[in-house]
């Protein structure tokens, strides 16, 4: 992990009860923003991020030293303009980019915090992301965005606060975490507590982390960010740097060597039991059971104008689950659009160049404000 | 591992040369039979088993006391009579149920060979399995099937020796084996890996094994082996002996508890070295370029009668890979049917009890007999 010195934080006083019971109050949560907020205040723009992405959207993330996740998206002149607007997005709590979590210092006893980290929830991240209103004494946000576990903020934050947005652009997610993404999610879990570095979330401790363990996670993950098609376009059966078979263990397949990279650079900028407790808080959320089974409860009488995308080859968040939200949206009478973008980019196509998905964005902001 | 006392083996004396270019020469090739062989001797048929199959088809296994992989498909009066044909299944070498493989002893040092074991194809597979028919003194087999990496072993059997059956059974398939599925691939092996107690291979030695990395491994392949649809129907978000969540990193949904089980289930039956060395020769599986590009080449001339198998929710060997091999067949001139199967139930189709595979197999065979 690198040492985090450079990051904007507020410290939230006030006392935020959690859905596991706790209560946590003093911490500080960390984030970012471009453009300027206008004198009116109302051209703000919550952006939320996925499990592996943090308050740097775009620009170059000053830890990493390489472009923010959503650098194809936000920018002046881009589809989200910080020409026009004021993006705000913070690192959510469990996270480890300066928000509070398990690689937290434990005050009274100068430890990290660890697995004595209560269990958080989608909701919880929100509520205490919305601090960030009165901190910017913003009245009404033009809008709150996301993809992945960033979309099922954007549906917890309308649900919970349905007067504190005009629009919203939940993408490429679910309103319930669905088995296979549970049982995948597990997967990861798994290879990171097998790791005998892992020491029941004690490593840091020891200035050790379980590096091998996440980089097996990452490896799962990534995977199922792209799409068979994608795949086989991009990589196929190619060879790296070798004209045939090593019969070895080695990385014969181009696929391999991408794949180890991704877990590898992984490790260097994220923190284990911040994976196992963003992985947990995407698990457990479900806001058709908030709503006692009736999701378009969680919209009812919402004036949020919505526009849900989703892409053909995502198999993680697939069209039919963002169409759920579409329905649920429809029968609560809600103001919604809606379009499935074709890619053959997967899951991942929210955090690419992917041309039909930059327009439909910067239209859906440019027309409403 | 259980020790394996009661399996029987032939000994291959006569060296074979494997694709890595090594020589291999006396060593033991571990078999099963069902039925009897008749006087004709043109009632056997040759199955091959997938990844983490085993010579044991049918009836109960006798390591690991659980019912053979095929029990619902052969058997007296099942699809594949074993009242009238004599059905022969050989543990791969590679394997950890009797073959010779790298938890074989290597004489010389009186320790398990590990990853001194040489990599495999599944070429060599098939080039070794082809003594059985020298051993039972069969000319021609009846037929050849297997599903996953047994279907490759079809294919490359039929490609080897194309007058050595007169019917074959690819099921669930590939001709060349995908980036995705390499990427799964790679994923288990580097679960194994990452494991301290693996030791570069030579845990045996150690009296040890990575266990936890095996069991990732296997909870990652069990996952690509069912379907979206068909975890959803089983678990969805069903609760593991809980009224409500349970803010911890127990198995608080049953989907969690049931991927454990079967990750802690499959170490006790199967070898971490196997696992890396099977997960290869599938990798390197590509019958397309071993024919430079011409799959039909594999089948010139063929007099073979064959029977494609797909499942319609199988998303890692899909209908369009199995489909591929049709094209193949039907531009050499070969007799070919071909069967989707409706079925939710993922790859692990061609395990389950899914009536319609069992009567497509059962016509085929019986038909053509």
């Amino acid at each position: 992990m690198n040492k985090i010195d450079k990051v904007k934080t507020i410290i939230i006083e006030k006392p935020i009860k959690l859905d596991c019971g706790k209560t946590i109050s003093n911490f500080p949560l960390a984030y970012e923003t471009y453009g300027k907020l206008n004198e009116n205040k109302d051209n703000a723009i919550l952006a939320f991020h996925a499990l592996s992405g943090d308050q740097f959207v775009t620009d170059i993330n000053p830890i990493t030293n390489k472009s923010g996740w959503w650098s194809h998206l936000v920018g002046p002149n881009k589809a989200v303009d910080t020409n026009k607007f004021f993006v705000i997005c913070a690192n959510v709590i469990g996270g480890c980019m300066g928000s509070y979590g398990p690689s937290s210092i434990d005050t009274k006893t100068n430890k990290n915090i660890g697995t004595n980290f209560p269990v958080i929830t989608i909701n919880d991240m929100v509520n205490v992301q919305y601090n960030l209103l009165d901190f910017f004494k913003i009245d009404k946000l033009y809008s709150v965005m996301g993809g992945s576990m960033g979309g099922m903020q954007v549906l917890q934050f309308v649900a919970n606060f349905p007067n504190k947005t005009r629009t919203a652009l939940p993408i490429a997610c679910t309103a319930s975490h669905s088995a296979q993404n549970i049982a995948l999610n597990e997967l990861g879990r798994q290879a990171i507590m097998a790791d005998a570095n892992w020491k029941k979330g004690s490593y840091l401790n020891y200035e050790n982390s379980p590096d091998k363990g996440l980089s097996v996670a990452r490896m799962a993950a990534h995977i199922t960010y792209l799409s068979q098609k994608g795949l086989q376009e991009k990589f196929g059966r190619k060879l790296q740097k070798r004209d045939d078979l090593n019969f070895s263990f080695d990385a014969d397949f181009q696929i391999e060597s991408y794949l180890r990279h991704q877990g590898s650079a992984f490790v260097d900028r994220f923190d284990a039991n911040s994976y196992l407790y963003i992985t947990r808080a995407m698990d457990y959320f479900d806001l058709v059971k908030e709503y006692n089974g009736n999701l378009s409860d969680a919209f009812k009488n919402s004036k949020v104008k919505f526009f849900i995308i989703s892409f053909t080859s995502d198999w993680l968040y697939p069209t039919s689950e963002n169409k759920e939200i579409v329905i649920a949206l429809n029968a609560a009478g809600a103001d919604v659009g809606f379009i499935e973008i074709v890619s053959d980019k997967g899951h991942d196509s929210f955090l690419l160049e992917v041309p039909e998905f930059l327009k439909s964005v910067k239209n859906f902001l440019d027309a409403n404000y």
